[in-house]
Order: C-alpha cells, then sequence, then structure tokens
C-alpha cells in the first residue's frame, strides 16, 4: 500500500493529530517487567504501539536499537515491522547513505524486505548518492536538514558563498517538482526560528519534527512555523511517551502520556 | 588489541602495501559457484581473505550487502569478523551518525560486539553526533571528508563564507592534536587534486582513499598527494580484486588482481 501525501494529510485529518510515536527502545531504560522477556524490545514497542494507535500517524522506529543486538535484533525488527498499523507510516530511522550501488541495497532492505513505508537519510555524499532511494516514488525519502542537537552549528548551520545555510542548499537541492510528493525534511523543532525558512523553501513538503518533548522545542511554534495547506508536519515525540515513569512505566502510563500530547495537537483542528 | 597509528605504520613497511581490500559480496556480482553455499557472502569473502591476506594491510567490509539479507546476513557478518586477519585494520564501512545516545549503540555494536577496528562515519550532523565514536581512543573514527562519487559537488565541494570548501570545514572539526591519533578521513582517489588540500591541513592523519580501481583513480597521484611520514594512507580496492572475471572468476584469479596491484604499490617501498 502507498501511504502517499493525500494518505497522510486524511489520516492527520481524520485523527486531528500530527503524532508520530518514536520507537527508541533502549534496553537499559525499558521498563524493568520486559527485561525478562524472550523478545524484550518486541514486547515493549508492542505494548507501545498498542496504547497510542489510536491517536499517532506514524511509528518511527530507531534502527540502532536493534542492530545494537545482532541477528537477535533484527529478528525482533522484522517482527515489529508487521505490527505498524495500517493506517500509520512505518519509518524506518536508520541515517543511511552510501555511493548508488551501496545505497541500492539499503533501499532494498529497508523497503522493501522491511516494509518501511519511509526512510531516514544523510544528505552529505550529494544527490546520486541517494537516488536509488529517490526513485521509489512508492516510498517517502526523508533528508536530514536540520537537526535538533547542538552539533547543528558545526556544519548544517554554516553559510555558503552564497549567503544561504547550508541546511538551505540541501532543502534546494532535494525539492525539485518531481521530489516533493515523496521527500520529506526532518527539522529540529529545537530550532522553530528555522522552520519558516525551509517551510518557505519548501511550501508543499511533509516535514518531519524532532524535539518536541524531551528536547524542549515548543509545539505551538512547530505548528506555526510549519504547517501547510495539506497539514505537511509530522512531530515525533519518543522518550517522554515511552518511559514517562522510567523503569517502573506501565501501558496506562504511556497511553497517559501520549494522550497528553494528543490532546495539545487536537486544539489546531 | 589496539591497532594504533604506530601499527598501521608497521603493517604498511612491512608488506609494501597500502592495500585495504574492500569486501562487497553482492548477491548479484559473486561468482556463481558460491551461490548455492548455506551462508554465500561469508564463503566468498573468507576466500577472498586467504587470497589476499598476505598483502593486504586492511579490510573494508561494506555493511550494506550483509544487511540487505536481514538477520542472517547479520548473522554470515558477525563470522566473517572472527577472519580478519590479526595483522590487518578491520574497518565496518557503514557509514552511520545520529544524536548521541543512538551513535552510541552504533559504536558498541560495531566496536564491541562486532570488533572492527574502526568505522566510517557522516560528519553532516556535526561533532557532537560522533562523540560516542570519538571518545573510544582504542578505536578509529573514519569521517567522510571528499567522496568519490560525482555527487560530491553538490555539497562536499561547496564554498563556505570563508572560501574554504565543506569538506575542508569537516577536516579541520575533527583534526584536533587530540583526536589525530585515531580519526582518519575518507578521500576519494577520483579526486587528487584535493587530496593535498587535506594533506595540508591533516598532515598527521590517516587518510582511506577508495576510488582507485574500478572508478579510475591514479594510484601514482594518490600516493604522492596523500603519503606522510608515517605513511598515512590506506588505499581500497573493491570490485577489481573480487570479480576481476565476472561470474567465473575463481580463487586463483582474485589473487592474481590483488598480486598486480601489490606489484604497483611496491614500487614506492
Amino acid at each position: 500500500m502507498h501511504k502517499n501525501q493525500p494518505f497522510l494529510s486524511e489520516q492527520i485529518q481524520r485523527k486531528k493529530s500530527f503524532l508520530c510515536v518514536g520507537l527508541d527502545p533502549d534496553l537499559e531504560k525499558i521498563p524493568d517487567e520486559y527485561l525478562n522477556k524472550e523478545e524484550p524490545l518486541l514486547s515493549f514497542c508492542k505494548d507501545v504501539i498498542d496504547c497510542t494507535k489510536h491517536i499517532a500517524i506514524a511509528y518511527k522506529i530507531n534502527i540502532a536499537f536493534f542492530e545494537a543486538l545482532g541477528p537477535n535484533g533484527w529478528s525482533q525488527l522484522e517482527k515489529l515491522s508487521k505490527e505498524i498499523p495500517e493506517d500509520c507510516l512505518f519509518i524506518a530511522d536508520a541515517k543511511r547513505a552510501d555511493i548508488g550501488n551501496t545505497s541500492k541495497k539499503y533501499a532494498e532492505y529497508f523497503y522493501d524486505r522491511l516494509g518501511a513505508d519511509a526512510l531516514t537519510l544523510h544528505p552529505y555524499m550529494g544527490v546520486d548518492s541517494l537516488l536509488p532511494f529517490l526513485v521509489r516514488k512508492d516510498k517517502w525519502s526523508i533528508v536530514l536538514a536540520l537537526t535538533s542537537n547542538p552539533g547543528a552549528s558545526d556544519f548544517e548551520l554554516q553559510k555558503s558563498d552564497q549567503g544561504e545555510y547550508f541546511f538551505e542548499m540541501v532543502v534546494k537541492k532535494f525539492n525539485s517538482q518531481e521530489l516533493q510528493e515523496h521527500v520529506m525534511f526532518v527539522v529540529g523543532a529545537t530550532q522553530s526560528s528555522y522552520i519558516e525558512k525551509i517551510r518557505l523553501l519548501a511550501p508543499n513538503s511533509f516535514l518531519l519534527i524532532p524535539g518536541v518533548g524531551e528536547q524542549g522545542g515548543s509545539l505551538e511554534d512547530t505548528v506555526k512555523a510549519g504547517r501547510n495547506q495539506t497539514e505537511g508536519l509530522i512531530i515525533n515525540v519518543g522518550r517522554k511517551i515511552m518511559y514517562p515513569k522510567g523503569k517502573i512505566t506501565k501501558p496506562d502510563d504511556i497511553r497517559a502520556s501520549a494522550d497528553e500530547f494528543h490532546s495539545q495537537m487536537k486544539v489546531y483542528f
């Protein structure tokens, strides 16, 4: 099933929600009760999905936490991929990119074998390094533009000799008429003054926004600056939903935490 | 075992070789005779290692080709990691990088569980995104600077408002006194005029150089521009060694192809 732009806009309006739940199942952080299970990451993430699927429009799986466990982690990931609800976008947050013949392998794995609808990508090596992802019009390429970490100032916020920020160059390169229907950009909510800049450069594109929640970005500023006529926003919240009470978090706590984020979002509909 | 700069210099001088063999075992390309084996990538790569270990100073495993096969691919990768000879650097070419808590997971997997000595990394998100790798002084961080693909011109070769190429900014950021003993830079041999620039900025650093062989970079220009007083060069050759006769390649062909590259390198010692 092709989860295209109209599909996404429809889910957002129907659920009155921009919420993407970030599945970052860190073995050091997941509630103790899951640690004795045979497949702890899978069990925990399944419960998180059950507690949030009524209001989530996307799930973003952080691949590193599964990769850290080797083959068994990948096996849990492949099972988890089948649990993403049909009405939600499945984002594989893997931040891949390499020369063409290698990127092709990554695309095959994440899009075809794992069944992800979208994959996060590093732009550094240039457009041709992402072509194997970009040619897949049935899937989303999510290109890093301006990330939410302090190190964004090292390169992303440096200026070119044309007077534009580096992240602006990235957005312009990946924002052709042809690409805008299946390319999103990552923009951190911690940099809300820059969301407007990206929205000007890419008025029709969806934006994936981390940094609301744990990292302190403002929901109101984000919606104001980033929303467009097709909604255009996917707002990721990870740790604040998954671990609201740390190691003693229960499913009801997760549900309550997600509902709290949703109640803040509903007012915009 | 910590395979540090003196270790690398010693292997290079002892073997009279800069050769890193790139293990890119593409199922569509590996010789037919391996396809019926239970673990084709592993079997093929083991034979490649056997045919080249007398002259290789490093092996660079392209992780994507294993990842493409899911849990079974990772299982083959973990077995292969134990086959890297003790006198060679084991480079995991995975091109990872993410915010700190995620990069930490990648570092744990590749350095500790897989036992890689070195890992390739995307610099785009800035220094803090790579800290979990950089703090590991017993391991190498290999930062992408100027890659060998045409898309390098999209961003890496754009100029900043300070008049420097973007890749020069990257090299400067990761080339402190403290880091230079365990940080390498990737510089494509196809851009040999730029190797000199990087050598000026990072006189003491090791450089990992792809693009000799299949991509047409000149060995002579590379050695002239990049060698330093500790040798400072690791030159990767992948497809031209692994598949010199395509699908009917035999181990003897691989050995002959590697020996040919080595004979071209020996003249510099």
